[in-house]
């Protein structure tokens, strides 16, 4: 059995269509009103076709090649990579949900999303170079002036050049204010920026000509802190087709992604511009958090859905060990350990928490949109809080559900799945990662009470709430639906009464303290919320086959009976107050 | 910072004088009589030594070599692996546990666990070689004839001569009823084995001149299934100093451990013996399940002990971000991430489980050595009972804290974690396997619920209750340790109704569904008891510093508030009644 890459593109046109109702608010955007549920699942098999085609057979010889940094400090990228990259771009799906300003085909960044999940679950790694488009280009587009954005928009849009971000230094990681590269402005308006960063993503590479680099860095007399940061663009190759002073080090040698250039970078008086203003460098780059971290959130799903199809695929195949009970018809020796209640345990959980994830993922997508390009503010608005809100829950919960359900997947394979001939294992390793960067799921979770909840009092959460009962009240009144509309009904009581509590809490160390609880539990609600709405959306999808949509259903139904009573205790220790949270002994 | 072993010798002297009395244990166990605390200390401290003197430091660049396979089916593991095991040897540590009838020193396998612990914590890799020689020596002594035992008891006993276990073939894994290789009688008593074997750890190497193979065959003729099953010793070397029909025909490419050989063997017409009755194979290597799934356990123990040590090291240097509220007087820009929350609860919990881990795992080990030396039959059988029951408890629990402990502390070290410097992502990388083999983790449960449970209808299950009851009573006669003693009370009588209703169940597919919740429910019961016994051994430790003891007190109290009501919904399930396990759809 050979790893490989079935797209699921009946169910992303089921929660399009019958989840979401993603054509009605197409339909409320001037920008997106042509589009219709057919041509933009068209788009979706074209990207399909792309990533199993052309993505999926260089997953695992990437891996094994890896990257290769020369004398000259050149990176070789693994064979294929390239060629890879130019077919991307010569068939315009860089350019997707660009801005039609800057020659983009302005297609909702919900169906962006979708095509970013199959390329993540074909080659995570290859994903990585162009995975940081979208950021930049908001970046600049929000924020640059406009001759940065006349000469660097049009050809980062197309994909011609590529971008990084450049933001960690040794000391600082997730503590962004301590970093210390310098920028000196120039009489011409340029900067001359020098330092070193390590981790970027793509900081070198040969898959285009010019990288263009979001530096993060200090003026001269700059405050100390987040503060004091500014924000510069530092290209490869400069305006006069020079090389710029700027040069990759070393390559990181990692865990997984392997094919993915993680480079130490040194800028040596590199010339750049700032992009903002001085000291808004934090400012400027956070405009890109939402969409780089919904996309890092796409990562995890990708790779959890590539564990859970191949995983099955195998376990519908691989025969051991007799069920008890009369034996089946086409029982051998043994039967295929789909059967056993163990595996099924551990595909059923996957697959509920895939496709559940897919949809809450979707609704993050749908709700950018709808912020940039309602026409009615107050829906623009809304939509935005509801974006920032999802935002550090999908990232922290499906980066986790990619590494721990390709782990769970890779049991599936039993010792076949710890060598590296049948692919999950690599996807253990690549996944890993995600859990990480882009802000570790530790400081999503301080993201989600501190800024999300506690920084508005609660507000985007109460209005989640509201559809959620909305969608309770839709199951309860449909006899067969009950039990989701019951059991949404009652996570929407507990977070209620949990948000009371929180917003009631004086102690900020208690707040952190109880960041982790309410992170699970909210992800909870919202998995029990894309239950309901699924299992609703089966009554209505009179496009798909009945067996199709009855075993939908009965996925939805497996994830409120075995996995939702795991979310009871979060919001209990919230509600009934935390116990002491220890400090750490240096001796054990 | 740099990857080290400090070994936990304190904690292991605590577990044994305080938390299971071992010494009253020996007393009564005319083999160990002479031993006394001091000694056996003594003996784990010498054993530490080694393993972070001579092992440790072999662990990063024995991942980085792995074993090369040469044209003539020679394998050649990594640069000074064969002087450490040469050092191991003649240091006497393979005889450590071993019968004095063989040459062994006769000391406890509670001691032999922990030399064990931290031979893994410094290198699994290496310690797969070693760590198969027990359960060999186990099989034949129990079950080969005397000139079997004469010729290779003595030599494996020492470590002169290494052991392999080959059992699995391609189409037969978790399911050995379905292996092929086939051994034919010859007039001398001897068997000739041919067939292929796949996944045979330390299967060729250069550690030692001869290679003991117990090899799972079909006489001609045998039944079907596992009941047609025999055991034959294969070794590399004939009694003449030849070479035996075996052959290394390729080494597995892995995820993690990379140092262990893991081979995949042909036997052709190669010379052996029965050991055992023929049929009977399946048997013999039931003789050492308990022992080497308990060492399979400890390399999980040893992976997540390894994991918080160096994760708290690094926690409590690394400075990121301020903590809200008063400065702290030694804080710099940024406070050290061990003062964080986040990462609070990432280390205690880490802590807390592997503390609570140990325990259990000794509790197993004490179980083991009553079973084989207390004078009084009916405490030997009760100990085997125990031993029995809670051996597919700590092989799936204890290899899945190495696994995700090992996940958990890579989080702490942020992007650090991802790159090979820093030694924790080898961890993951090696930890995982102890998941699969030895019997899958699923397969515990099921052997848990099957045979250890239902088969002897609770019997173990409620001497083991009855014990965790007493440990109540004890912790709620101390006021300071009443919230131990009532939260062990509520796990023993969430227990009791849980095997009440597990009795009752008729459907063995119903059995098989529920097996994951009653193996996690009954591991937070011995965890429970484990805080509790901890807890209240604190209150005795007069010989360690108040500040420790204080400190373990904390950890295990984290574990009652913190960690525990996660395990409240497993019983629930089981006494409730489950809902339905769908089956697997081939489409999704």
């Amino acid at each position: 059995m050979s790893w490989s890459f079935e797209a699921p593109l009946r169910d992303m046109r089921f929660v399009l269509g019958h989840v979401l109702d993603a054509p009605a608010a197409w339909a409320a955007c001037p920008a997106h009103a042509e589009l219709d549920l057919d041509t933009a699942c068209a788009v979706l098999e074209q990207g399909a076709r792309f990533a199993a085609e052309q993505l999926q057979p260089l997953n695992g010889p990437g891996d094994r090649q890896g990257c290769n940094l020369d004398a000259d400090g050149r990176v070789r990228t693994p064979d294929g990579f390239a060629d890879a990259y130019r077919a991307f771009v010569e068939a315009g799906w860089p350019a997707l949900a660009g801005d039609p300003r800057w020659g983009g085909q302005g297609l909702p960044l919900l169906l962006d999303g979708f095509l970013r999940e199959m390329l993540d679950a074909c080659n995570h790694a290859w994903n990585m170079y162009p995975d940081l488009l979208h950021g930049a280009v908001h970046t600049l587009a929000a924020h640059a002036g406009d001759e940065l954005q006349q000469r660097y928009l049009p050809r980062l849009v197309s994909g011609e050049w590529l971008a990084a971000m450049a933001l960690t230094e040794p000391q600082a990681g997730s503590d962004l204010g301590l970093l210390r590269t310098r920028a000196e402005p120039q009489a011409d308006g340029s900067v001359r920026v020098s330092g070193s960063k390590i981790f970027i993503s793509g900081g070198e590479h040969d898959l285009s000509d010019n990288i263009v680099h979001l530096v993060l860095c200090r003026l001269p007399d700059a405050a100390p802190g987040t503060r004091g940061l500014s924000l510069a663009l530092v290209p490869r190759l400069l305006p006069d087709g020079s090389r710029n002073a700027m040069v990759c080090d070393g390559l990181e040698k990692k865990m997984g992604l392997k094919a993915s250039a993680t480079c130490a970078m040194r800028y040596e008086q590199a010339t750049g511009w700032l992009v903002g203003e001085p000291g808004r460098g934090l400012a400027a780059m956070f405009v890109m958090m939402n969409s780089a971290r919904l996309h890092v959130a796409l990562q995890g799903l990708g790779h959890a859905e590539m564990a859970a199809q191949n995983a099955l695929r195998y376990a519908l195949e691989r025969r051991q060990s007799r069920l008890p009970g009369p034996r089946a018809a086409d029982a051998g020796a043994a039967d295929p350990i789909a059967r056993h209640p163990a595996m099924r345990h551990v595909l059923l959980g996957l697959q509920a928490q895939v496709e559940a994830g897919r949809v809450i993922a979707a609704r993050a997508a749908l709700a950018l949109d709808l912020a940039e390009h309602h026409p009615d503010p107050a829906v623009r608005d809304a939509a935005q809080a509801r974006a920032a809100l999802l935002t550090p829950l999908l990232k922290a919960q499906l980066t986790r559900l990619g590494f721990e359900g390709a782990s769970a997947a890779l049991q599936v394979f039993g010792g076949y799945g710890y060598v590296h001939e049948y692919g999950i294992e690599q996807s253990v390793r690549d996944a890993r990662i995600a859990m990480i960067y882009e802000g570790t799921n530790e400081i999503q979770a301080i993201d989600l009470v501190q800024r999300k909840l506690l920084g508005d009092s609660g507000t985007a959460l109460q209005a989640l709430l509201a559809e959620c009962a909305a969608e309770a009240d839709a199951c309860l009144a449909e006899p067969s639906l009950e039990a989701f509309g019951q059991a949404l009904r009652e996570e929407c009581e507990a977070a209620r009464s949990g948000l009371h509590a929180l917003l009631g809490l004086r102690d900020p160390g208690l707040v952190l303290a109880l960041a982790p609880d309410v992170m699970d539990a909210l992800w909870w609600l919202l998995n029990t919320w894309a239950f309901a709405a699924s299992a609703r959306g089966t009554l209505r999808a009179s496009d798909t086959d009945a067996a199709w949509r009855e075993a939908r259903l009965e996925r939805m139904r497996y994830g409120v009976d075995w996995l939702l009573p795991r979310a009871r205790q979060h919001w209990q220790r919230v509600i009934a107050g935390a116990p002491a949270l220890p400090e750490l002994r240096a001796t054990r």
